[in-house]
């Protein structure tokens, strides 16, 4: 990696962008994940690169989901497995879910590698090469392992392609997405969206279920219920007309 | 290329993007390319992927200063080379611009690798190989051809960095610029700036070429002289903040 110096304004969004290129070194993540990261970027600068009181909420709502899952699972991708291999790892132990890498540009090597990365960085299992089974979608995309995502009833995937997350939905699967782009189409399908860094994210997510450990069904159950998924959206479009607005002296 | 569904929504986008891929591949594109392929990805979501009213007649003017221009550039970096080598070959003979190769990221072998792309492309000349010139930057994105940009009146650089578009606005040129961030250095600096997409800019500016060929010098000028790049610039940030509204349903 390059060096950047720790009190440079954008040491947080650079460094992030040395972590994917690495990732693509490493071959686990794809070329495309780096155009990906690009479009990330864009976005969370118009969020202003915070995690926003409505991110936080919708973080505290996934964790409570995923704390009554009866069989949750994280769905890990080449650019989460670079960007956040360690706290997805500590997010599964806290949770109980289980890791499942799923690629829409998917590859066995890549798959493979993947597992071997989040076992670096701690994992004891990882699913996703086993393949046994299918979503209702054309392409490699749609494979997945049957004891992970084909039977989980909570999955979080954090940035999906919409088509997936819309396949998820419609097995009646609760679906929490993190994905920087309020108005993409995974957003709009998920149950849960948030509009958060990755990176910043699942590290909220990870103390947020060491807090809300204590709470017992009930309030988890209330919090659950009480959430307005669109109400998140257009908090987070305010946000970035906001920043347009102020950017731009409008 | 990887295989994309071609009923995929994001179709379109999606092969864009593996035209960026490919130009890795090719050695022509950098890795940094593909950041900056997704950041345009981002902000051509917010102008609706289509080109506005103001972009068109940001390129009408663009073409009507190449028209008059006595010496004319279009410089070809490595994003443009990997997403329109053909449409700018074709935009060259239309309006009697040389084509130049200068990158940000400069290689000699990158530099001949895009010469013979173009020519492949369909390219009798291109300029780049030289390297007999510099403008007034550090670094190896300072090095031109005399023949070619540094010698210019007008210089169309799409997907250009800020340093060097303003670089060459000090020289005294006018500088047309194709960037889909309204606020960026280079937006702001250029004589003439596009907001659109390269593909859908190139191609609409090859179109006004043969149309305008008609026009009489003082029809052109009068064209140029009525340009307001700061309008076009806050037109562009209006349309972002109305796509937010709309898709929102804010």
């Amino acid at each position: 990696m390059s060096e950047i110096p720790k009190d440079h304004p954008r040491y947080a969004s650079l460094m992030t962008r040395e972590k994917i290129v690495e990732g693509v070194e490493l071959g686990i993540t794809s070329q495309q994940g780096l155009v990906a990261q690009g479009r990330g970027e864009c976005f969370d600068y118009l969020i202003g690169e915070q995690t926003t009181d409505s991110a936080l909420m919708a973080e505290k709502v996934a964790v409570a989901m995923l704390l009554l899952a009866e069989h949750p699972v994280l769905s890990v991708n080449g650019n989460a497995a670079a960007l956040v291999p360690d706290s997805l790892v500590r997010l599964s132990e806290a949770t109980g879910a289980l890791l499942e890498v799923n690629l829409f540009h998917r590859t066995e090597g890549r798959v493979n590698r993947i597992i071997e990365h989040l076992k670096t960085n701690g994992a004891s299992e990882v699913l996703g090469s086993r393949a046994d089974a299918r979503l209702d979608l054309q392409h490699s995309r749609g494979i997945v392992d049957s004891e992970g995502i084909y039977n989980a009833d909570v999955v979080l995937v954090p940035l999906e392609d919409g088509d997936r997350c819309q396949a998820l939905v419609d097995m009646g699967k609760r679906v929490i997405t993190i994905d920087l782009n309020p108005l993409s189409r995974t957003s709009r399908t998920a149950t849960v969206t948030i509009v958060d860094n990755v990176i910043r994210a699942v590290e909220n997510m990870i103390s947020l279920s060491h807090e809300m450990k204590g709470l017992d069904e009930a309030e988890l159950r209330t919090l659950v219920e009480g959430h307005d998924n669109s109400h998140t959206l257009s908090d987070a479009v305010r946000q970035m007309i906001r920043k347009l607005e102020e950017l731009s002296g409008l």
